[in-house]
């Protein structure tokens, strides 16, 4: 069963919302040297994108420490999450479960016969040692870190082992690491693209640039990157997008305002969560899942709050949500959001 | 053999480019009121973008007279092009030639069995009643009115045939119509999109958008427009792209001088050319195809000019070549250019 493609969280448009935390966004909106940008370079728009990314991508290796020629950029990450699949077309593919759906929905474009690997719930959703057992025989091994919609990182212990295993085995491991700039000390968690090792990334998250799409991978192998690149069409990343990717990266303290709020207000978030009796689960990331027995998705749309029902992940089900962590008081407004559904339906 | 991506026009960012005559865009630039939209609309940049892109497609769907179902955004024309033939995967396509090699390039990333119909020079490379012959036991039938890298549309009395031979033959249509909006009374090439009819369009030659990234396509069929709608990421059109496009839709003035400017201009680049003995190809759009036995392309990036060398259009070879129609201004430039090229090499 493919999922249906508008069961992702951020759906500002059918709905009347105030408040979005269905998507995980930094709150601090677009930062004020990309909008500088975006304007500045507003003539630019006009011509074709230039196919090869080359400031961006010279701007990106020169970031991650990589050379140029193993970057490629994407209309946001989940272009390159199809282009990669498309590109390689695995007969067979490892998911944890849950995680991201759309590693499952590119999968399944190719016919990909794909092996869940669940987490269980009294592991708070954590992969453990048994997950390597499932590596011998894959093409293609997916891992999220930190996860969505759990917000946990892979023990950095147990990566290596992981890391090893494909590499032994011949599976091109492809660690999405798209929220791990939000995760303080991020660098224990990260790992280095080589051979059999593709990282994904993106600025949409970090750099509250979901609408202006723009995703990479770094792919430790120039020849794969440059098959990559050359599925589909040579224009894929806008001239805006390429511009604001550059002035991004040069917002580093903007990052580290945010990796500080977020870690801050996660915190907060958690406990309020906890007060009510709800389980919430360790989160590193700027999201958090927790359960609980009323609709609250539904009942917070009163107060056009959006949150994500996470009912459709496989290996979830009924009961789980996601929420954003923003800002401190959209924070506040949540909780007592929150606080008045239970007393209403108490 | 797959035609590398970087063949196209549109290169400035590898060379010193002042003047682009090779890329076919526009040449007021991007309309006033779609730059007052990018910048009104910066602060919705940081959201994820509607996958459904309802308020684009219901003006898109107005303008064209058809109804928003069967209307299908993409990332740019090109996007549309993959994302319907990977929904179909059609194992027998037509193709005339020469014609834009994006067709050939996504057929053959399915594996595609591809038929060339060679129009003839003798011809002006027009399509002719032979080319109904070449219609049976195809799956899919690519069409470009007008054809790019010529200009020509094809005569709407074979179009008549084609449609009706289509239809009889079970094979799906795409006629590329990216460029008739520069036509003068373009709706005497028009078709409507029907069962076995999908029409491709763009955003970006005739707003000049073409960094921006906006195409579409009309399915007539619903279905068929729900499933290329679900090939790939649901995020392919950014915030940007679809708020100029929403913006583009209203600039009906900006239009009409276009159309104005590029019918006075191509007769005055048509007439300067033949002067210097080129044989010019008729052209109804907003480029002109020629020959000159100069590697006019070379001697011309002296004068920080690109135009097209068509010499790896399947269907041509050397000595062809394509110039957009730009400014008066321009234009006069980029002749004063070649005919010092040709006093230097006589």
């Amino acid at each position: 069963m493919t999922p249906s493609f508008s069961t992702h969280g951020g759906d500002i448009y059918s709905r009347d919302i105030q408040y979005d935390f269905s998507a995980n966004i930094n709150p601090f909106g677009l930062p004020e040297g990309v909008k500088r940008a975006l304007v500045e370079n507003i003539n630019r728009y006009q011509a074709y994108p230039d196919p090869e990314c080359r400031e961006l991508r010279e701007a990106i290796a020169a970031r991650e420490g990589v050379t140029t020629d193993t970057v490629v950029c994407g209309n946001g990450a989940a272009d390159l999450i199809y282009r990669l699949v498309w590109s390689l077309k695995p007969h067979k593919a490892l998911l944890p479960a849950p995680t991201f759906s759309e590693y499952e929905r590119a999968l399944l474009s190719v016919n990909g016969d794909i092996s869940h690997y669940f987490t269980r719930e009294q592991d708070n959703f954590s992969l453990s040692g048994d997950f390597l057992k499932a590596i011998p025989g894959q093409d293609m091994v997916f891992l999220c870190s930190p996860n969505n919609p759990v917000g946990n990182c892979v023990d950095s212990g147990l990566l290596t082992h992981i890391v090893e295993t494909c590499r032994r085995c011949g599976a091109l491991l492809v660690l999405d690491q798209c929220f791990l700039d939000f995760v303080r000390d991020g660098a224990r968690y990260a790992v280095s693209p080589s051979q059999n090792i593709v990282i994904l990334k993106a600025f949409t998250k970090i750099y509250a640039m979901a609408g202006l799409r723009l995703g990479y991978l770094l792919c430790g192998d120039a020849a794969l990157a440059e098959k990559v690149r050359r599925c589909g069409q040579c224009w894929s990343v806008s001239v805006p997008a390429q511009a604001a990717g550059v002035a991004a990266l040069r917002e580093t303290d903007y990052v580290s305002r945010t990796v500080a709020l977020i870690n801050q207000e996660r915190d907060f978030l958690s406990a309020s969560l906890r007060t009510f009796g709800f389980h919430v689960y360790p989160s590193q990331a700027n999201f958090l899942l927790f359960r609980c027995e009323l609709p609250l998705d539904e009942l917070l749309l009163r107060d056009k709050i959006a949150i994500r029902n996470c009912s459709d992940y496989i290996g979830l089900g009924r009961g789980y949500f996601r929420i954003a962590v923003r800002t401190h008081e959209e924070n506040a407004i949540l909780i007592q959001a929150i606080a008045r559904c239970i007393s209403d339906n108490g």
